[in-house]
């Protein structure tokens, strides 16, 4: 996508000011980071590079693959038809050849290996342990059909087949198909730039280490700048990142001290969407864009940044990179051993443990640690408009890694 | 583990041929892979390289995190005695003070931001908005309890505690508290060095490209030898690999045929304890050592290859690397859309395409083609004693790439 291009979606009113004590809806601010943040161009690269890449194009099949049928094992290529009535009462007798001037003739049968292309006039091929040698005869004692053991031509990809499609993430099999197909370029989308900009928040080299290490988990080639120490430096900063940048993260001064800085540098350096989401932790968070560019603040304390990182920046991430909406790691279906209490008007992630089919919340004390997300395996939402959950109650939990 | 100690396993006698027709059952060669990939030792790296790696020994805390009790929130620090009774209606007046000599005074609030020291006698944060300034004068409008809005010394670690035990793979918030509590050096689990030998199979580019993918996922470190091209080159390139190999791939002439020379040569290099795995697709794979460093010879076939090598290969990657038994990815349940059938003896790898919470099997035409594994979301154990699963049977479907 093209900031540039003028179809960019016009700036809503803000929907949101913490100052006023007005938050925004979460799936506001998730719908604000679907409509600006889309998949990104594509580039070319080799299948082994494509690996965990996301296919920004179709691939098709050019020709069929395997051109020819093939032998699936070890065996003989012959002609189904002569190994009518064959058993080990009744060996059929063959003649072995290795070269053929034109189609293999029905009395005869060739040696093949698995892989190799199939004699013309061969239309099966018998396993090595269902026949006999006798020096150039081979007894075969089983009737085989028509395309045993083979595989025909265009059987792996059919000339003009879409092998793979848009939007699928590359497994080694992809790719390994991708190189049986002779594919040379793949067309997968770019990794998104992102530009993490440190204010100075006092958790600031932990939220560094935090950033990169989800970053680089979701695929963000990224660059963290010199620590902005106060407004004007931001400001300086974001015009500076938009040169090249898909996204720009903010990290710190977040809030309405009078050493938060952020919201007003981005509301300078370009609008302000939103100041305020009700999500917590990371009810700081901010929404807003410089030339164009989507600039997304997140809160200093790591365990809030941690969340809505998680929420809102990880979802532009991984659309700028072509993933999916849903949340791309592993869920579990799990039964709460406590109740978990919730504030209405207020998203919150709670972080449970796991034991086998139980999910422990854990205790409200340990709210606003970052060591609770540690001792987490995962985390339940509770939406907006609920109170929170009996005990008992079967949740969904979001595994923080994978299982 | 150092594969000179003593105590590493004798050799089982062999349990399978696939010569003489018998295969060793799937539970054998995982106990196999079980009893000779053991945890690496641990390396030190930083917390930022640790990113991802799994702990080979505890992480305890050194002192209290934070060492002192710290603001949660920008606010004011204060006694919480002193704003009993506060009210809209009766604000409580405090004088504004920024330093103090000793602790600080019942009367007197101190503007404190998010995560600075409380100063001595301070037992609470008021936040900011909860109170109004006159001068220097905090009017406060909401009594607060005692320990409101601080994290307690110690609260993210207490001094000695374990934070982070073995076995855990470390997400960005584990590596985020290391950095925290000051940790220098993480003892991680060395990544294996794996040893990729390739025969002259003729899928040999794309096995190289699909088991590449595979240990990078894995975490394996690897290097690729040049492919052996008979038995001898074998020999010696599995003699070569001993020395600085945690495993040993080889890949290719698995079989039975003339050209099938993997497993002779393991058991001329060393010892060969299985030839022939009850599995499908996989049946030709091989299990050895070699100067006890153990080698799995798997199918040049590539979707023979993926399955033996997600199957036991992976496993002993895994195991080396210090993860968990289990299958490490993603699995689903879903409901079968049509019945499968297998055969009795063998464990089969059922290819599926999942819709929704349906499982769509793939067609036994695809049996021995790498696009099965392409259009496959995943997979579907069926077991040695089992003749597969009736249509509508709820199955768990063992996902190949995340969801």
């Amino acid at each position: 996508m093209n900031w540039n291009d003028p179809s960019f979606p016009p700036s809503p009113p803000a929907v949101s000011d913490l100052r006023a004590g007005s938050l925004a809806q979460p799936s506001d601010a998730l719908a604000w980071v679907d409509a600006r943040c889309v998949a990104l161009d594509t580039e070319l690269v080799s299948p082994v590079e494509a690996f965990g890449r996301i296919l920004g194009a179709p691939i098709y099949a050019i020709g069929n693959h395997p051109a020819h049928a093939t032998a699936a094992l070890d065996g003989f290529a012959l002609h189904a038809a002569a190994t009518l009535g064959a058993s080990d009462y009744n060996p059929l007798p063959l003649n072995l050849q290795s070269n053929f001037a034109g189609a293999m003739g029905n009395d005869v049968a060739m040696p093949i290996a698995l892989g190799q292309t199939l004699p013309a006039g061969a239309d099966a091929v018998l396993p090595t342990e269902e026949a006999g040698l006798r020096g150039t005869i081979l007894d075969v004692f089983r009737p085989i059909a028509v395309g045993a053991n083979l595989v025909r031509a265009g059987d792996e990809a059919i000339d003009g087949a879409v092998v793979l499609d848009t939007g699928n993430r590359l497994r080694a099999q992809d790719i390994a198909l991708l190189a049986l197909i002779g594919t040379e370029h793949v067309a997968v989308i770019q990794r998104p730039r992102v530009r993490l900009l440190m204010t100075r928040t006092p958790a600031g080299d932990i939220d560094t280490i935090l950033l990169s290490a989800l970053l680089r988990r979701d695929g963000a080639q990224f660059e963290a700048a010199a620590r902005a120490h106060d407004g004007d430096s931001l400001c300086d900063a974001l015009a500076l990142a938009t040169v090249d940048s898909d996204l720009i993260l903010v990290c710190g001064a977040s809030g309405l001290g009078d050493n938060d800085f952020a919201v007003d540098s981005v509301a300078r350096a370009g609008v302000l969407d939103m100041h305020g989401v009700a999500i917590n932790p990371g009810a700081t968070t901010a929404l807003g864009r410089a030339d164009n560019v989507p600039v997304i603040v997140l809160p200093g304390s790591p365990l809030a940044c941690l969340y809505a990182y998680e929420w809102i920046a990880g979802r532009a991430v991984r659309r700028l990179a072509g993933s999916r909406n849903d949340w791309p790691y592993p869920k579990r279906r799990a039964r709460l051993t406590r109740k978990i209490a919730s504030t209405l008007g207020v998203q919150e992630f709670c972080r449970v443990r796991l034991h086998g089919n139980d999910a422990e919340p854990l205790t409200v004390t340990d709210g606003r640690l970052l060591a609770s997300a540690v001792r987490a395996d995962g985390f339940v939402i509770v939406p907006v408009h609920s109170e929170g959950y009996a005990e008992n109650t079967e949740v969904t939990v979001l595994l923080h890694g994978s299982e």
